[in-house]
């Protein structure tokens, strides 16, 4: 297939090789532009705009930072012009960045109207994961075009869920997800403050739990991170954490639902970005529970 | 060795057993007499008090309810005699119960004044993991006694962590271990009712999150137990978890370590028991996230 | 002078009057028309929209619902035409609403470059208060521009607080005192939910902290409301009250301030919607905290 | 009639000159002697303990800092002979102290088995009250006990609040109108920090808010204190204010009542506890959200 693939992050940088790598013919565009060598180097081509990458396109794989950057890239800045007037009737957008549901649904019509089609497939997993091509797609909307793009979901993850036919559906469980795995890092760091405290080591603790209770890879991640206060290079920036936290709560607004937990991580997440910690791994809101206990 | 077991609850009746089959001389003593039986067949002796069940021992373990219970076994009260006046010097109580740090202090104290030792070694495990003898011990006190103990730990359990040399330590580890189990019922049932309102199956949410994410037996076992609305029988009752929750408080309250995340979680099971639940399982704490976003 | 006064809700009906008895040449608008009937007899013409209404007006006053009726009224929609294209250059829009500070900086922006000024003075008081011409006016903008609209001001109100000469700082202010104020529902209907439970009158409790120690009519006034369960009709409906802590909530994201208060006001307003009571006063938020004890 | 009086701290050494200036004859006794000068001169016997000082009392007045200092006066240490074995058949003990509910009960037992009476009577007021005999004194108990009392009651105060014949019932209002006064501090704290970070100052916004909303003493004298972040000399320890921050929240465990927003002041107050400040003002837990707001 005729691939265009915007937004070379963390993510994305690992992802868009796999595409190639299963025969297609992909193109990229990311904003900073020196992302796109390697990529090129592999064989896509680098083109200059979002509007310029979609010309051919018959899918269309978007992975950016926030909402205002999909925006940006969709419907163009006053520098940059967007895919969407460019994109091919019957091309495909699908969305794999975690966004707003809100935004999800407002990109599902406007597709519509311009006779395009228009999935969400977020992933869960981690830079590491995507390079091995490991990541779990998450995905909803019209079931022929997941599987229209189910063998590009393959060659990028190990396995795919379908979790309903309305895009934004898809949203909602990685930004669910993302709450919970947020959660970790408040018990574990609340935890931890206890027990160094108490004079045992985190570590010990973490090493215990974990082999007796969760063994789980999550825990053993995260809270090697904050055991270790190895906050740096950021894996997930906490600035990101926040946004991430700020997405669940506008989806449970909407759905008239109150999560007194992601109410509590907000509130940590803002604390560590009013403490300049904001560019740092997120796994730096124990920093704000050690400093609440006199650490 | 010569073993005294005391306490045959959903655990302890478990644990008993792999006792025997190690080859020790037991004695077991139960409030409830009943519940001896099935040791009395497999070989045990049965006391009519802690003070007779620990006349011969040099092992004594027991695994109780709460604080009360154990303070009435060791102590005794105006009707049982209790274990402490009969123990015989050198001989070793290990308490295997989760009780609070404080009545750990203080049986460590008793003991060291009546001439005998003192062990606390609480469990994580399920009554079906004590059946299979694969608990993992939690330890904390003099080495030496641990050493001696060992073997009944091992008879036991697939593992056995020591975490100093103060025995109250154990129980902190394991009141904060409780502690993060107890989070992941709030992470997941405010997690699901999202999900539920927002028309997704709590089931699917829970596969996808723990496949693709969490990969743990915990998140699998009490995400199922929420997912499927199973809260009888009940597993561990749900005022138990709130008395829980309050130990790993009352312990950083010592410590000066706030837990605002134990803090909800202490509301959530106090709203629980006030609506009625407190003898379901804890992962009915759910209810009380549902039915605030009007479920 | 010539004034335009846009918004006859609870408040507006209650504050145009004054204008009218001090003299001033009065326009009115309503989105519902009937609410002008009164404004009428007393000497007001009634405009057919917003651009109608500021024709000839030297200061444009505004007090609507939230932030999308004022910019309905100010930018118009498909069907109304708005003010500011038919506001004089150098007449002065003052936005009395409780509205976003982004859309307060906004609206400076906007008036700025249609050579308008722009003056945020929300007020403080209900609707008796507002009869009573007793309310008071946190204002904030140019000083000039303040000094000229202060007899509107002292006509409608007690008194006049000057915070700054950036607009959305009055808005702050506003936002900010309003958390505060639903800080006392939180506050007492918790308090009540104890006293209650425990065999004493929540009035008695009431009449005892009033008297003794907080001596406040707001006191006074919500703790009657939560203690009788006199929540029809709504005086400040609870929907408005989750968009007040919102708006609280998004001024304080925006300046990196964590408010866990804000945040558990926010919880408990949202279930109220859920639980349905969005339509009634939000002393009705008080229905969630005696749910969560099994009342 | 014959008093004896324990207790003369803060609030006890402004309370009892007031028993003598109403023509009673006095005995005090405090633990530190030196603070029994005054009252000496003033025509007060001092006794040598709590057991002394009850010699000849009709009435014992106890207003001391917590449960353990009460227990001591009461039944003594190993040191110190207490009061109820020397007090009279038929005296009564008014317990001013603020204490737990379950040491209000346990004291109406023990008196009860003494043949002696148990009235509870917590204070409203801070000491500059006190000093001008305009407390609000809160009473439950047996009528006519409280009948004897009142003339005593009102030599110190200006009124007089009957909750119930249960003695305890008026702990609990003593402790949940703490509570209300507590959560101002946090109300105030959190506004306060977000009016700063946005540059107005929080001496301003006070002003305002309590000019034009709450009209109270209370928002008066803590806001003032926090927004000069004036905590020393304390008039009420942060660490008592945890104090009674755990009896409400405990008399709400017993009654099944979750209280979130005390939970929230609990951690607030801990972690005031933590950083060092637990012998300033309790109006410090300002401090514990300027520092999580990055000041």
């Amino acid at each position: 297939m005729k691939v265009a693939f915007i937004g070379l992050g963390n993510m994305g940088a690992e992802m868009a090789p796999h595409i190639l790598a299963a025969g297609h013919e992909l193109t990229v565009y990311n904003r900073t532009r020196s992302a796109t060598e390697r990529l090129q180097k592999l064989g896509a081509r680098v083109a200059d705009s979002p509007a310029d990458a979609v010309q051919e396109a018959e899918v269309l794989l978007t992975i950016v930072a926030n909402d205002t950057a999909l925006k940006d890239v969709i419907f163009g800045t006053t520098e940059i012009p967007g895919a969407i007037d460019k994109l091919a009737r019957d091309a495909v957008h699908v969305s794999m960045s975690t966004i707003s549901l809100a935004l999800s649904q407002q990109l599902e019509q406007a597709h519509k109207t311009a006779g395009q089609a228009y999935l969400a497939a977020p992933v869960f997993g981690r830079p590491e994961t995507a390079r091995a091509a490991k990541l779990w797609v998450v995905s909803a909307g019209d079931s022929k075009q997941i599987e229209r793009c189910r063998p590009l979901f393959e060659s990028m993850g190990q396995g795919v869920f379908v979790v309903g036919e309305q895009p934004h559906l898809a949203n909602l469980v990685k930004v669910t997800g993302n709450f919970a795995i947020a959660s970790v890092l408040e018990t574990l760091s609340e935890a931890f403050v206890l027990i160094q405290k108490s004079g045992i080591s985190p570590r010990q603790f973490l090493e215990i739990i974990n082999t007796a209770v969760f063994k789980s890879p999550v825990y053993e991640v995260l809270g090697t991170m904050i055991a270790e206060e190895q906050y740096e290079p950021a894996e997930f920036k906490l600035h990101l954490g926040l946004k991430d936290v700020r997405l669940v709560l506008e989806a449970a607004e909407s759905a008239a639902v109150p999560l007194p937990l992601a109410s509590l991580l907000r509130d940590h997440f803002l604390s560590g970005v009013a403490r300049g910690d904001g560019d740092i791994d997120w796994s730096a809101v124990g920093r704000v529970n050690a400093s609440n206990a006199g650490l």
